[in-house]
């Protein structure tokens, strides 16, 4: 595999320090239960498209305390000089083996404010050592994959091609890449990624390619007369003096002009201007692509061009914001303790600008049910309720099984009345009544450290996120001023968080 | 190594289809020179700090064309069905060694807009292959090296700890946790990095160790038991609350409290009543560490507080503007031809909103030198000149030779004046005369594919960035609106570029 991270080690200090802190107190087996969640969807949209998990699975089958890693944690020193980690502890950590249970949402599902994209239970310490690289994965792929998602629904059905290797952090761009595909992306321009996920390499030449030669001319004949697909990058000098040379070129060799591609420049225009001089040359079938910091506002907006007679562009390349997406910044998925030996537990942040914009955690481990509802004669996705397992089991049918995740995504109706109350607006709770079509979108993927998931292709994966995102309605998927999913809390759950923050609160004066 | 990209085929698709383009002409080996530079500062800033550039020299080390890669290349096909790449251009690739000269500023450095940070020469599709890699790891480690050193410096000396593994991009957040030792962190949560570059490794708790717990007391009475650095974590419930509660165990168990973090909240006031408690319980050593989305702008303000009395806060760690640095966007990094066959070319761009603000080049290579002068008793610098190697050869009285690099950044003085052209006011040039101290920042790194330079040690690079960010005059180091700092070019350089404009716009009308 790619440039996974290396191991264990791939963690952040503090949790080796908890963990030995627990150690020497004996409780580091305590059995615990974590969810990893998004605060916040990115670019003040109204969804996140999960991706990354695969490669955090991958991460955990390869988990393993090696001499080189164990050496480095028993060299390193207190501020007394002392040793930081004692061999008692390096011992535990060797030779326990990893017995973590996950349930995640599948890559390519949509996730929402506080539904757990990750349910991690199992000893204390473990969960610990996992946070930081679950987080890592998850965030920048979710990230990536959800602004992917909105280039493509901004491009209408165009595709639209990854460019991010030069620009995307970290050595790689491997996870921009694999998110990109999975957000509805044709193809990458990185070789390298292509070749390790099977992914369609794309690209033909720069404008180094022209000034090379001493004529355009002669660079575009060279190109025309070596290469079965002649995409000809027409804004070295002049692109519409280009484009006609590339259609004469192209003519005389009896050769098909595959595509052109624009980088700089008024795109709409002077795609329209292109279009013309490849259709009055017989090139109708010859694409017009776009490049040049291009992100969803801006393929939106050349869309909406379109429309008026203004552009004419069949496809996109997207780099920067897809290598270094900063218009809504990182995507702050957090991983937060809801469960000690079975008493759930709550982290109450001190206040933030408004009650429902607050850092303080959802008590307990729960799940969630997503809603369906056919609306315009499609099926739509209507909101989602978090309840804890026990209702969860309720309401399923299913009873109080472990097994609280739907193992295809099967849809069935509810057994029983679910009450969701909206933390922004707790007065005005929502009734779904019993038989309401609905599922449960977490899978069973570890158990006791035994990876019980099948992890789809990238193809696979990719439509599964096509499908999901069909079923946003249109009103979610909206660039500007989205409407806003919600994700409620049943009732008995909200009833519980409400009492202990108020308790904590009281203890505390 | 870590995580680095592998091999050759971390490289843009479109370095390939030109090298295989140029292999069936014959021309892939006629000798090319690229620059690498930024266009624009980023973060509105005034200058950017180099990193990155060893992670290419290590890569281009082992830079091999091995079966499993060209194996990959040779499945590729055409639209047509052909194969992409023909066994002739793959036994060309994998006969012919690396043979690249590259001068580059070393990591530590500062540059500037147009400033080459590299100069790549040698075989045309040598050059083409390295492009996206160079830019990959120099615009990301880049980025992050100078959003860190505008931490440092609105932390005025306190110390700043990079925890941004959990939100850095792509797996690893190896770049950004190195990036930001260089720009003067002084340690990372990141335990990984830490072991694979020698970098301090710091963490304490989380407030997953305080909810574990039935009781926040237990929780610091268990940590400040079982540890010799004992740092704890304030704002799981009621922060000063919390800060008393510290101060008594660690007062009863008789242990020193090293220090203790805040991580929600107002910052500024709450950090001023702990400091008010730790020092009337007596621990007046004990630090005060903030968190919680900090960046230049936050820890200035606070800063700014502390001045009024209203903060006390000696520490800090930041995460997400370290790991994904959005405020500027990516840094964009170019990779351009400027010479082929000893021919200087450029590459002229559609109109953008201004005539300064262009992505057209600057062509034929060209060298820097950077002027140095004397203000309120400390040396700064003054300026940037780039100008041909040939002037460069003469100004500095090193001749026309192929080594027009500073072997240790020494200083020397012009032997004959300088007309500087500022390309946003080229009306008003700017004289250097001889005499003007100055000295040549870039440095011999790859001759003809060998390695020649000894890269220095992470500690020294670190020191070697401040000594360069203090020679910064503080106008130009300012958070917001700072003095523009000036790379204008050399009255030949500039004419040369003039004509070369004009010629290409009226050889096009």
């Amino acid at each position: 595999m790619w440039n996974l991270p290396h191991g264990p080690l791939h963690a952040d200090m503090y949790a080796y320090t908890m963990a030995l802190a627990h150690f020497r107190k004996g409780d580091h087996d305590t059995p615990t239960t974590y969810h990893a969640f998004v605060r916040k969807n990115p670019f003040g949209g109204s969804y996140t498209l999960v991706a990354g998990i695969h490669d955090f699975l991958r991460w955990l089958r390869d988990f393993r305390f090696t001499d080189y890693r164990t050496d480095y944690l028993a060299s390193l020193k207190t501020m007394k000089g002392n040793r930081l980690f004692d061999d008692a502890f390096l011992k535990m950590v060797r030779d326990t083996p990893l017995s973590l249970t996950i349930d995640a949402l599948p890559e390519g599902e949509l996730t929402f404010p506080n539904v757990p994209v990750a349910r991690v239970s199992g000893p204390q310490w473990q969960c610990l050592i996992v946070e930081a690289t679950l987080l890592n994965l998850i965030n920048a792929q979710s990230l990536v994959a959800t602004e992917a998602s909105r280039c493509v629904h901004a491009a209408e059905g165009t595709p639209v091609i990854d460019g991010s290797l030069r620009r995307s952090m970290d050595v790689g761009g491997y996870a921009s890449a694999r998110a990109a595909f999975i957000g509805g992306f044709s193809g990458t321009s990185n070789v390298a990624v292509a070749r390790a996920l099977g992914l369609p390499a794309r690209g033909t030449f720069a404008h180094a390619y022209v000034t090379f030669h001493k004529e355009e001319e002669t660079a575009f004949r060279n190109y025309a007369e070596t290469m079965d697909d002649v995409v000809m990058l027409l804004d070295t000098y002049d692109t519409l003096t280009a484009a006609r040379l590339a259609t004469r070129i192209c003519k005389e060799l009896g050769k098909p002009l595959l595509g052109v591609r624009l980088d700089s420049g008024d795109l709409g225009w002077l795609s329209l201007e292109v279009r013309r001089i490849l259709d009055e040359a017989g090139f109708r079938d010859t694409y017009v692509m776009a490049s040049n910091d291009l992100n969803p506002r801006t393929i939106a907006s050349l869309r909406a061009q379109q429309k008026a007679g203004e552009a004419a562009i069949d496809r996109w390349m997207v780099g920067t914001d897809i290598g270094a997406p900063h218009e809504g910044g990182a995507l702050g998925g957090v991983y937060k303790l809801a469960e000690v030996a079975g008493r759930p537990v709550i982290k109450v942040a001190e206040r933030g600008v408004s009650a429902a914009d607050t850092k303080t955690t959802i008590p307990g481990p729960y799940g969630v049910v997503r809603m369906l509802r056919d609306k315009d004669g499609r099926e739509r996705i209507a909101g989602d309720t978090l309840l804890s397992l026990d209702t969860l089991g309720r309401v399923t049918g299913w009873g109080a099984t472990d097994k609280l995740t739907s193992p295809d995504n099967g849809r069935f109706q509810l057994t029983s009345d679910l009450v969701s109350v909206n933390l922004a607006d707790p007065e005005r709770p929502t009734k779904f009544r019993a038989g309401q079509l609905c599922y449960v979108p977490h899978r069973r993927m570890m158990t006791r450290g035994d990876i019980v998931y099948e992890m789809p292709s990238l193809d696979e994966i990719q439509a599964f996120a096509r499908t999901g995102l069909d079923r946003l309605d249109p009103a979610h998927r909206r660039l500007d001023q989205p409407h806003i999913y919600v994700a409620g809390l049943d009732e008995g759950l909200y009833e519980m968080r409400r009492r202990m923050i108020r308790d904590i609160h009281l203890s505390h004066q």
